[in-house]
């Protein structure tokens, strides 16, 4: 029997461990999905643009399109200035051409340039914006809504325009391709999916996005003393205490964007550890919490040892949650099993799980970020700190994040200091108390707003 | 018709359009649903705790539990002090009874102290703990497992302890109901359900969940110049403009929490948006982005006008997004439907939902929050803007939230600008520019990391 209390890779920093964590972090496989299912998922291969947007030279504004020679030359006259129009130009058309010397045409925000154009005078600079019978002229944009004018072709009638202001010649053209070239590389690997680059895959014509696979993280309790909400007759009439941990950490893989399966809970004997240890085919990690007391937790460890687990560290200086262990387990006739044993106490599993496992789901994720988001407020309160360890705070951000306060009594046993909890205060090794109204680093939770 | 570009509500500043929104949302019915599919929702009635926790006042330590007076007493003796050790205390069990005069417990981190007993010292200061044989410790400790002990009666053998420091006496105590009292409320209304407030649900006894039903939003693009994945072709060939919003929009939707329903692309008549619009019974919210150009803009309004649309704003100081309305709309026997209707261009779109249409989801949603997050980053580059206007930049954070800087090219028509926001700077009315390195308020974007 490995005995791990003697191991090397003990007692580290909470910097070493995280370190040690994202280096034994790989990329999941990379599995095509659509736009959809791509959400808050990482990009697992480049992608390149089908189509250059804009198609073509389009107008900024809505107005006329003109030539600014003919309006600039010496048979152009002063003005105002009154020019033929000959034709419409809409969004999503091919450019008119063959348009008469001289005439204009009425141009929508986004619709391509005619051949030959080069101006657009907003339509607040001529005659259809000036006074006039606002209702006809929106009949009249009902008109242009049937495109009776067939595609690409000008057509000269008898419509007018006068222009009476012409600073706006050279002006409000947007060049082709502003946004993208076809076979311009537009999302690059590692970018998360949201709401800001799904719309960049759909303009590049990507109907199937190669994305990092969600990694499944089997969520195991161990402890005699649990009982679920099926049970929870006997923790009311306290002979059971609470399988809070479970829940928490399956929620909390989701948060992250990993799979939970539930493993549920082992029982305080080495069979019921063993039988679920069996269990753990197709998995991608492993998660376990131990009981309450030291002997269940070594436990834990010890059987996963006899199945040759390889610590790579059994204990870090982070409180709460130092007897927080990281392995890698053989299991089955896939490769290794990483295996993330945490603290069995609420806040230590909560804290254990968001400062170390959510990186490591991240870099499985792809993320480029897999450290999360942190940011900088200063504490209501003074937070005192065992110069030794990492010491992380359950907090409450005010909205602008400026100010963060403890969210109640701090025990580890405790889970009210979870509930409102939306970051996490990290006092680094060293610092021995971080005066009240002093600047603090706050992890954000995910999930939490 | 009404002439809705007279109407009073006009050029609102952006701090009036949100207080209008926000004015005007009301949370969803409640729904009861199970712990796991409240993730990410908010609770819509109090949750009271069905079980004091802990149970009984209970250990902080592994180690042996004891009455002080019989180890300070005359007849207790001095250090180092033989005890014998009748029974063991277990997390989750009924205090032990009936233990003999002058006898100690061992005791697990959690488990009850026996009745009567009001110390633990912890292992470290008795022989248990120093030297010994290790593996024969371990062994022991399996055995615990078993549980031969009856629960709750001690049981006097031929085991001892020798205690050699009593510095512990009247320590590591847990009071009972230290996290919770059966009846106390533990989770208020519009407690959001996150990794930490699940499990003080579960330790509640809480095993269905009553949350406000997520919304239902359609989602709405008009313009008969989009085209979607299916017809790409048409994109690549210049002659349709990619249908980026109704995608963007519908992910939006899901990062803030909604349903998104798809209602497709209504055509530039009409005729065709009256069609959609006759479906939108069972919606919570309708979320319309216009075409490019300001002629189809006003069609969308315009028909929504017709069918009774009250607009509340139709035109905000928001830079980009200026043409944003907000109203209600008649729609079959049901109450109003709440409609925005969003500027068509990508960056307007995407801006207006994330400052406007996000904050009233997340107060449909109950959310006690609903503006969302932001946090103070430096700029890395300067960042004019119109005094007269809001202006919104997408940026993307430092991982430490102390820096941002622009995604590249602000143009409202270019949907690269999106790909790598997480956050939208905000410049205040009345600023005319925050210089280089200055502080801006940045808008924290749901999803982005």
């Amino acid at each position: 029997m490995a005995d791990f209390e003697r191991m090397a890779a003990d007692w580290l920093s909470y910097e070493e461990a995280l370190s040690c964590v994202l280096a034994a972090a790989a990329p999941m496989p990379a599995e095509s999905v659509a736009p959809d299912d791509a959400l808050g998922r990482s990009v697992a291969a480049p992608m390149a643009a089908r189509a250059t947007l804009p198609a073509w030279r389009n107008s900024a504004m809505d107005g006329y399109a003109v030539r600014s020679e003919e309006l600039t030359g010496p048979s152009a006259g002063s003005m105002p200035l009154r020019l033929p129009v000959a034709g419409r130009a809409y969004p999503g058309s091919e450019p008119l051409r063959n348009v008469p010397s001289g005439a204009a045409v009425r141009i929508m925000t986004g619709a391509p340039l005619p051949h030959g154009f080069d101006s657009v005078i907003r339509v607040e600079h001529t005659d259809g914006e000036r006074g006039g019978d606002r209702s006809r002229r929106l009949d009249a944009t009902r008109t242009f809504g049937n495109r009776s004018t067939p595609a690409g072709e000008a057509e000269l009638g008898d419509a007018f325009v006068v222009v009476h202001d012409a600073s706006d010649l050279g002006r409000h053209v947007r060049p082709a391709g502003e946004d993208m070239t076809a076979g311009d590389e537009t999302v690059p690997v590692g970018t998360v999916v949201h709401s800001g680059s799904l719309p960049v895959l759909l303009a590049s014509g990507c109907d199937a996005v190669p994305v990092f696979r969600r990694p499944r993280v089997g969520v195991l309790s161990s402890g005699d003393e649990l009982a679920g909400l099926d049970r929870f007759d006997a923790v009311a009439a306290g002979r059971a205490v609470p399988d809070t941990n479970r829940g928490m950490i399956a929620a909390a893989v989701r948060e992250v964007g990993g799979v939970p399966v539930d493993l549920g809970v082992a029982a305080d004997d080495p069979a019921g550890l063993e039988e679920k240890l069996a269990d753990t085919v197709r998995l991608d990690l492993l998660v376990a919490t131990g009981g309450a007391s030291m002997g269940e937790r070594d436990l834990l460890k010890r059987v996963m040892l006899e199945h040759g687990l390889r610590l790579d560290f059994w204990r870090a200086r982070i409180r709460p949650g130092s007897p927080v262990a990281f392995g890698q387990l053989p299991a089955g006739t896939q490769e290794e099993l990483p295996v993330f044993s945490l603290p069995g106490n609420p806040a230590s599993a909560f804290v254990t799980f968001h400062v170390l496992v959510a990186p490591y789901l991240r870099a499985m994720l792809g993320s480029p970020t897999p450290a999360g988001l942190a940011t900088t407020a200063r504490t209501d309160s003074e937070l005192p700190s065992p110069p030794s360890m990492t010491q992380f705070y359950r907090v409450r951000l005010s909205p602008d994040t400026a100010r963060c306060s403890l969210t109640g009594p701090q025990g580890s046993g405790l889970v009210r200091s979870l509930r409102d909890a939306d970051g996490l205060a990290r006092v680094p090794e060293g610092v021995g108390r971080v005066p009240q109204g002093d600047p603090v680093s706050v992890v954000l939770l995910p999930g939490a707003r």
